[in-house]
């Protein structure tokens, strides 16, 4: 059993913000389990290692007994974008919602413990609230405390439109937590005025206001922009384990520490002796090795890891070619078998002219030998392997 | 029948804004009587002269032919002050609500025709709303929209709190106009932002807009002031048809013909003839005498309006006192039976200090004689007449 102290330390760890530290204290004291609320979106989630960060705190907390309420919001995901401004955002159906619901749970079982989670979902509660009980909640607040949320304020100094149904979503959000009875709330630091929402409410309602805790949100491959599908940066966990092998393997020295911090289970004391081993001198590379095999497992599975760890190798460290790469043929008819049309025949290329580029910038290779003709022709018949940048591969056979 | 124009001429008259006229033509054009709507707060009303403005322009618009909606609200009534903080706005039950509309109607159909008017509330389809209809109202405006009425937009600049759900209530407004598909609605020059509410919501759901009519808002007998029951300037419709007609010969002869415009029912011929007469070195007394008949005997009779006449004439013109007044017995024992005891003790002032101010000032009489011994002693058996100012009277006993 962990001290008291150890539980906040776990608590706090890679976390923003703790509000209000005394208390967590008390109620940890209590030695009840907390009821830990965490909402999520009730679109087709595709999660990546971003998404994780909250995950695996909820998964500490759980590991020190408490019960974690996975919210899918899907009462205003039913409604979808009240304004019809946003096409993206079409009302889901209860059949949608269900699906969608499924496939989180899919991958957040990944991390999180079944038997300490309780999926719920806010149209259980929101859909039997009436007009007049939305119309008691929106007084609960003011519209000046409403616009010092950093997104209304910016959007309402830039004279950007704010819909006012989007004020009564925190309210909502915040109700839910009522609805809950939770004892704390976790959600992204952008979440935070958000969270408030539900302590206030709660104390209005006459409840003890929940404590919360915000998170960190996730740097991406680049290290700059926060991690997201849309920008490319990001690894799902849903990806093919050497790809996300290589991927974790590609990050700067520093951004790995970031990742270990904020995505690794190991404890504060093995960290802390990865830290001493580099500062002694010890190559990073094994630590980012190590770390890149922990998450590989966690989503796929021991073999997995060691698998990917294995291809990498031969790809990266021994020169040579990964076990598994695409065949492709393509046929000879017809095409100009130089060797740039076929980079792109083969999919490695989006086009010729990126295909010349690349051979210019010296990061083609066939057969394992770096490309400087671009003129190079293959001939009918022939098979060979072809390698563009780091880690594209393909098994090439001219038909 | 009345013809377009004059049609036009009978609903502008007195009002202050009408939009969009065109489509007022548009629709008295169809011949189809309009569905008129107009919305009244569901407290217990005590309607005064003011109030009338717009009910008289209903009942204008009756004549014409059309369709009065009569708008409860009471399904705001039944939420109270949603934020506990104005304890004189308690939620009210629907059978107050109930009692409130009976008691409203027994006045208001004084003026208008009950054929005519259809009593209507809101909660028979805002009850049915759901939280989630409400979010889908809330986003057809903006909280920029909504900041532009007035006074909203004069609080946030004053940084004076708007609670949220005070931008559902324009929105339940408009929504209103929907669920009544109305065709017209009417309200004070205050409800503009309102019943334009009415307009676009209409429109979002696929409506032709309301014409809206805005009446001005009645000036108290102080001729300043908005008429209102708090200021004590009001003429109350179920006041005592003597001190109805009297308040009215007290007002300036400037307002007298404000008051004209905006309440009597004389065609605006008779009106127009009435203005020449004074012009013509008329004695506008007699116009007011005419005017607070007609208004007495609107809510009272026409016996009342006679009986009102005799009474002020009797008292105003010929010195007398009026034939109806209190008996007041003032015990002898245990009270100083000085004159401004007497007073009070008789209810003519609210304090001695008060009687001692008005009988230095020359404001009261006894017996029809100014008052000017402030030690003047009543004896007990003594039957004295007392008057205070010019029309508060009381026949008192000391007994």
């Amino acid at each position: 059993m962990a001290t008291l102290e150890e539980k906040l330390q776990i608590i706090r760890r890679g976390s923003d913000e703790l509000l209000v530290e005394a208390e967590l204290t008390e109620r940890l004291r209590s030695g009840e389990p907390l009821r830990v609320k965490a909402g999520f979106d009730p679109t087709a989630p595709d999660l990546h290692l971003g998404h994780t960060v909250l995950i695996n705190k909820l998964r500490q907390l759980q590991e020190l007994g408490n019960h974690v309420l996975f919210l899918i919001g899907d009462f205003t995901g039913m409604i979808g974008d009240p304004t019809g401004k946003n096409a993206t955002r079409p009302p889901l159906t209860r059949e949608e919602v269900a699906l969608n619901a499924r496939s989180y749970t899919d991958q957040v079982f990944k991390i999180l413990d079944r038997d300490r989670t309780e999926v719920v979902f806010n149209s259980t509660w929101m859909d039997r609230l009436g007009a007049a009980d939305m119309v008691k909640l929106a007084a609960t607040h003011t519209v000046a405390r409403m616009l010092e949320r950093d997104d209304f304020s910016k959007r309402y100094t830039n004279n950007q439109p704010i819909a006012i149904h989007e004020f009564l979503y925190p309210l909502v959000q915040g109700y839910d937590s009522v609805a809950l009875r939770a004892d704390m709330e976790l959600g992204g630091t952008d979440q935070k005025f958000n969270l408030l929402m539900g302590r206030e409410l709660q104390k209005h309602y006459g409840q003890k206001p929940q404590v919360i805790l915000t998170m960190p949100l996730l740097e991406g491959l680049d290290g700059v922009n926060k991690m997201s599908k849309s920008l490319g940066n990001y690894v799902g966990i849903n990806e093919d384990p050497n790809e996300i092998f290589g991927k974790l393997m590609s990050v700067s020295d520093q951004l790995m520490w970031r990742y270990i911090d904020l995505l690794s289970f190991a404890s504060l004391a093995t960290i802390r002796g990865w830290k001493q081993q580099v500062a002694e001198g010890g190559n990073p590379r094994d630590i980012k090795v190590a770390f890149a095999q922990e998450i590989v497992e966690r989503f796929h599975g021991r073999d997995a890891a060691q698998a990917a760890l294995a291809d990498f190798e031969a790809r990266f460290r021994q020169g040579g070619t990964p076990a598994n790469m695409p065949e492709v043929n393509v046929p000879a008819a017809g095409v100009a078998l130089i060797i740039p049309h076929v980079l792109k025949q083969a999919g490695l290329v989006a086009s010729t002219s990126e295909g010349l580029r690349l051979i210019a910038q010296g990061g083609v290779k066939l057969n394992g030998e770096k490309v400087s003709d671009k003129s190079l022709k293959l001939a009918p018949g022939e098979q060979v392997v072809l390698q563009v940048g780091k880690r594209k591969f393909a098994r090439v056979t001219i038909t």
